[in-house]
């Protein structure tokens, strides 16, 4: 029997299928060290004890991006080894608060099966759910890839498509127990602007921009070890229609947050993400900007210290995010997104109210 | 109201104003880790748990440079992001011992400003303090930066210009409480080279050198959190006069220190810098190499244990130090600084006395 | 007298001599993070606190190479900084569990010497040992370079090569103490497979590869604290054969066997290295691959939980190790290894049992 792991096929998953995904992870202030490094994050609830204390926490808290990338990394393996391509995310909801020296494991459930028309392969849907060394869990999201067929000639299986939020609505937005805006000092960021500050409809501009080299994305990708070929082969992808090693989407959604902190600073916490999508794909040398729109802004129940925000961040590479107009743009009579457009991202964050 | 912070312009300083910088920062094993990495730094009391216990400390010690360059960074956003250049450092003091778990913040308080002829633009003089969560001030300096104007009309506001210490004198050298140097082992580094040994005018070359990539300068400046664009963000640095990213100058002084090992390896710890001059600019690719010359060797007031040794480091790129007869030329009747010559540090050093 | 450690040439060395290592280490989660980054690995009982506790570990334990490489590191200023090559390994045991905020440090005894006929160099054998700070020996090792002689008009000492094992007997491999195998559990990898499972002869293809950039292997050196210049210095290789710095053959290893997850993901731990050879050079840019042969399964005196596999497992570039037939190849009558094959390590990892 071959000792080696070639990864699920279309054909391996079923509806209400649980796969329980290996290699749990211990989450040190190492790893929110090499967080840092790799993103220039200074979001202070992750980077500064006293500020994390001050607000409810014990100390400081696992970036809530790093704890989604290690916790996703848990269930490449077994769900989408064999991908075509991702194809989205939804209800996605940062459940708990990921301390450094908790440890995470993943699980799945297949929740959807849809084959392709082509017979060659079908999108699989599954919500994944991380949990921590207390069995609390921490993370919930739904994703769907595009799965490779082993056997093509296999008949295909009934298809179930599972409704999905477009959005995580205010009243089923995480808070952590113990969190208190109303402590919060605003000079923990040096920005003064709250929750009660931000408009709908408005677009803040993040100005700063960050090169992503080829160690940076790579580093990134192996520390959640997430074990996707083709961020790591460059053997392989030269001989892919890229040429070249693909930058890990999530590493573009954590560089991504890191330089909103211009603009958003005091966005303490990502609750939920909305939805996304990795628009063109980005390799080493690439810069990134960003902008975001302000969708919505909701208070929540039962609170007057916190406010939720929902944000559209749109990711550009190698132009200032000042001189794009928008996401999209017409072409041929059809609204798709412009060649510079990386990632767009539908999201969620608490941010203190004024007292 | 914009969002977006735009930093300070020259006109927004004034002689007196205090500005407390955003995001204080929790220094952890991670940190000492990675800037190991980054710098393959050998000091044993930032490396070693027992070396740092038996000279008096709880602990192995965050690197006085990871500390300054970490407490540096704090200042950028409101001192520096609408810098033309810096221009220069005096009176650098490592105040007290930083140990990982401490939370740095940083404060800056405007000493000078010195419009140009020219209107454009202006220095501006700060003395910056940091402090851990105790309070305790653990670092401070001065530094002085040409910032732009916005707004070009203004009329120059009266100028002061600070008197700065060529040096720090030997009776204002900090020595960290606690700290006993009778308890010193070189057998640590395995030099037995100790303050006695040393002879003002003496040369030393320090043979090996570092090639620094792209993701290695990068990565280290993130980690500082220091935010200036110029080490960042390609896109736009391609349009420079450079074509590309800057190294951080902060990171050459790190990597140089870290090659003063071999010849300086019983240096304790750094008491202060006197001043320093980037005198050309490092980018990645380039091979950093350097040779010491002992200026001053100094008694410290009332202790027997720990000598002083003020330095002069110069930090060469692509040539190795020893092919280097000095950091300056005549060009055209000129003194100047050799092409190849990327650091011309100034510091103080803390080194065992024999017994 | 030069401040400059030149380091030891090959009349330096007498047999029975001691080196004391310089540069302790203390290894901690911020390494340990590192590691996982440099490499992708995914071994449980490194990268998560339950697993390893599971198995009768206090917590997460430093993975088996990370410690070998520090260590290894120190004795590089005394032992081989002045070598021509690394020309073997044997009898390497892991003897001892490190954990995170051990400190390491190392020394070496000259065991043998023998001048070339060339009169310019000759090998230097060294027993290598490494103490935590209880003292207890964790490792242990035999290596022997190629050292320059400083002055090659003197006579050679009397040559002594001592007798080294060809592999490490089943009877000396190190199990660490409290360690239990029946405790463990194959949910933590999701691979099924353990020791009665595996075969003599059989082959394990470990299918996926990873690139490694220039600062991979620069960033993975220096946190070893190897100062060996050939590793980071572009400017003086540029003027070698090769024209660019080589990858430590020591992180070779720690990616293939990252990589050997992927067929062998119960392979605990590794208790001995038998020997290996470095059969290429690799460079920045090239993409690792591995496949395994197993050569012997032991069982382990007075053990039913745990059985050791002896491994050879073969280091590939730039080629996916299931198109490459073997090691070696027949050329004009001689067997040499492929151009390809940058790594041919024989070792030996305890593995859980069935109950």
């Amino acid at each position: 029997m071959s000792k080696t792991y070639p990864g699920n096929f279309f054909e391996d998953f079923s509806v209400g299928q649980t796969l329980r995904h290996g290699t749990p992870r211990t989450v040190t202030e190492g790893d929110m060290a090499l967080y840092i490094a790799l993103t220039g994050s200074r979001f202070p609830l992750h980077c500064a004890a006293p500020a994390a204390h001050a607000v409810g926490f014990e100390r400081q808290t696992v970036d809530d991006l790093l704890a989604f990338h290690v916790a996703f990394g848990k269930t490449v393996a077994d769900v989408s080894f064999n991908a075509v391509a991702n194809l989205g995310y939804a209800d996605v909801r940062f459940l708990g608060t990921v301390y450094p020296g908790d440890t995470l494991r993943s699980e799945s459930t297949v929740i959807g099966l849809k084959q392709n028309s082509s017979g060659k392969n079908g999108t699989v849907y599954v919500r994944s759910d991380t949990y921590n060394q207390f069995g609390e869990r921490v993370l919930t999201w739904v994703r769907w890839v595009m799965v490779h067929k082993r056997d093509e000639a296999l008949a295909a299986p009934p298809a179930v498509v599972p409704e999905l939020p477009a959005f995580v609505p205010p009243e089923h937005l995480p808070v952590p127990p113990g969190l208190d805006g109303r402590q919060y000092d605003t000079a923990l960021t040096g920005s003064p602007h709250l929750w009660d500050d931000y408009a709908v409809g408005e677009r803040i501009d993040h100005v700063g921009g960050m090169t992503v080299d080829e160690s940076d994305h790579t580093l990134a990708t192996k520390l959640y070890q997430n074990n996707a070929r083709l961020h790591f082969e460059d053997h392989l992808m030269k001989g892919s229609r890229f040429g070249r090693r693909l930058m890990y989407g999530g590493h573009v959604i954590s560089v991504v947050r890191a330089l909103s902190f211009n603009g958003l600073a005091n966005a303490l916490r990502i609750a939920a993400i909305n939805g996304g999508a990795h628009c063109n794909p980005s390799f080493a040398g690439d810069t990134l900007y960003a902008y975001t729109d302000v969708l919505e802004r909701w208070t929540l129940p039962g609170r007057d210290d916190l406010g939720a925000l929902r944000l559209r961040t749109v990711g550009v590479k190698n132009a200032e995010s000042a001189t794009v107009a928008g996401a999209k743009v017409n072409r041929d009579g059809r609204e798709i997104y412009r060649d510079e457009v990386v990632l767009d991202l539908d999201y969620t964050v608490l941010m203190p109210r004024r007292g």
